[in-house]
């Protein structure tokens, strides 16, 4: 499928997110029908398979064309890997430059395509479960080295375990939505006992997430061989932090509101399918993970990550960071074997962070805690502006693609603006 | 409402955990109807509430009939106060000694009564988030000194901040549901390198919980002094917790596995109406906290709380441990305010746990690791048996009520047995 074209013009762009060989999942809403609904991104536009399903032109085993114009993906998700086989299929082929079904039906066409540009995106999913990982081996041992002991900076644990932990499904945002820096107890050095405060370190967390398509039960854990057949997809994941907020709480529980204040994810959901292409080795692992972690074969993705700052005021973007999923210590099998080892249960929606995705040099760390050494050396910015941590006004943008040959396999933007916290009580 | 009495026998008995007084809300099925649906615990019975709702004898404004069928309480407690007032008030009529509509219609009694004895009770509440805290300062006291350092007990943020933080959902199950012992990894510390085991060190944690009736809005916090409007009953909660897993694996980010393999709450879900009554002053704070976590009055509940174990081929519960929810060191009120103060929202059927209710003395505390110091000093059961942590068979048991003149506002038991871990693959 590599070289296929669509008979949308602009799905064939060089550096187009979505063209035929993507087919990412959303949903959407606009003003000719403002019903959240299942959509599929192709080139600048919208597929709308609500439209297709009720058209008869795509008829999927097992799903009823209502499924379609559900306001999330989790009943289409749960119709399991044969529905998203073909669905994938059938909309790849209708999308296809040689398929004239919707290519020379003007009218089908202008009912079925939408403008990007003009839709509203909501949450894909509904989100039972929200769990986020820290597998990140460059991202720990920078933390660690920071805030604990350069000497030792890896704690014991990390190399054995992939480290995770619960997170609040319920401030999970889509792409676009503001983020209001929060209000929390912050302790300063210099006084015995903490302040109310609004945040003063507001950092981003670069991180991708994926999404469980297929359920496990109670008692009944995945294996890691297996655990990649229970993923449905994979989005990009801001994880919002409010660092000394996150100091003064974290021990011994781990970190809380300085978290669930909001996590922001990409509205489009990038098939594992469409990830295929893109499967690499994972770095080696020393010492050789337990048996129930070990898999054999090709088990990271080669998607390559940036973030952007955008100051309210400023025309341009600063790009503060370039880095790879690939150099992820553990895979995404190894994080849902670890979750379910002791028998914890997952649900069709579920997301999994991966944690801070930072590589091995200074210019691709993924949080402004490592960019900046915790704010000791601030950030030049393209306007002349500095950052240390996100100031009020600020928009971080995250992006991220799988480069093929001649097309990208790409996630969109997944953006938030920064606004002024709410004034105490 | 202290001296009503029910025209149904069983509910006017001393020890009787359903009262008139009570009317906790609860899911049911049983072989006349198998599907699950709104019921109150009066006595030994269950009174249908699809049933009399369907008769026209439980009209709330605002609420369809229908409300009453549905599988789990979150519709019902999504009316709102109002509602629940309208129903509370509704129910005690028709249950009183003095009222005849039921009393005296053999047939609609025969219909809308059933047997406790005879029901499968369901998990009451869709549950989207669940937040565990830790606020007994005892149980906090004594784990520090236990695992961390003797002379530093409590760490610093402990009284500033009702620590908490987020479980996982999907594993909360109803009292009765078998507990499978989780595997995972267990550092012992004559090697190098962790093993992959079943659990050795299986506890309890004897808690309470809370369910979330008015929801709040991301970015929208709760004041302290109006969290209880948004409260709308509690359960018991047992926190199965897996000691050697979560001490390798808690640091940096919290417990993960050691908690997410099962949470147990109570059937019943006594509203905080019925609690009222009980309503005491907490034990005094010092330092005062911080302006956001301060309210006026009472805000503690008098609720006597009890944890057996009964061995798999024994006849007899031995009783752990009684202490009481009123030692609480931070209330309901002060950990709603806190968890939503950086903007977390919260959604109807939310459940917080208190965490482990420990209180003074020897016999007041909350979970084995307490009792037994950690395993060193293990407890003697009724049979001549000694318990350091939980048995494969063994079954927990936990109660709670509060004490009136008279009568009980009981919870009904909260239980679970464990089996064997499966074994590893």
């Amino acid at each position: 499928m590599g070289t296929a074209q669509s008979w949308l013009e602009s799905a064939n762009a060089a550096h187009c997110d979505f063209p035929i060989q993507n087919l990412p999942y959303g949903i959407f809403s606009n003003a000719a029908n403002p019903s959240p609904r299942i959509g599929v991104a192709i080139g600048d536009q919208i597929l709308d398979l609500s439209v297709l399903a009720a058209s008869g032109l795509l008829k999927i085993p097992g799903a009823e064309p209502a499924v379609f114009s559900q306001p999330t993906l989790n009943g289409f998700i749960g119709l399991g890997e044969q529905a998203w086989t073909a669905a994938r299929a059938r909309i790849a082929e209708l999308l296809d430059s040689g398929c004239a079904t919707l290519r020379d039906d003007a009218a089908l066409r202008a009912r079925a395509l939408s403008s990007q540009a003009d839709a509203t995106m909501h949450l894909p999913v509904h989100i039972p479960g929200y769990t986020d990982f820290y597998s990140s081996k460059e991202h720990a041992t920078n933390v660690g080295a920071m805030l604990r002991d350069p000497n030792n900076a890896l704690l014991p644990n990390w190399k054995e375990i992939p480290i995770g932990y619960n997170g609040r499904a319920s401030s999970v945002v889509v792409s676009g939505t503001p983020v209001l820096r929060p209000n929390g107890q912050i302790k300063l050095p210099d006084q015995e006992r903490p302040i109310f405060s609004a945040c003063r370190k507001l950092d981003f967390e670069l991180e991708t997430g994926f999404i469980i398509g297929q359920p496990s039960k109670l008692g009944s854990p995945i294996a890691c061989e297996n655990a990649e057949s229970h993923i449905f997809g994979m989005v990009l994941l801001n994880d919002w932090s409010a660092r000394d907020l996150q100091a003064w709480e974290y021990v011994p529980l781990g970190p809380f509101n300085a978290k669930t204040f909001a996590t922001t994810i990409s509205p489009w959901v990038v098939t594992m399918a469409a990830l295929e292409p893109f499967r690499v080795q994972q770095p080696a692992q020393s010492p050789e993970p337990l048996s129930y972690l070990r898999h054999a074969g090709k088990h990271a993705f080669d998607i390559q990550l940036e973030v952007y700052l955008k100051p309210e005021k400023s025309a341009e973007a600063t790009r503060l960071s370039h880095t790879n999923f690939r150099y992820m210590y553990w895979s995404m099998a190894q994080q849902l074997a670890h979750h379910t080892v002791s028998g914890c249960n997952t649900n069709v929606g579920d997301l999994m962070g991966s944690g801070t995705i930072s590589g091995p040099t200074r210019d691709s760390l993924g949080s402004l805690l490592e960019l900046t050494w915790n704010g000791k050396t601030p950030l030049p910015l393209a306007d002349g502006q500095t950052r240390s941590f996100i100031e009020d006004g600020d928009e971080l943008i995250l992006k991220g693609w799988c480069q093929g040959d001649g097309y990208r396999v790409g996630f969109g933007n997944c953006t938030g603006k920064v606004l002024p916290a709410i004034a105490a009580a």
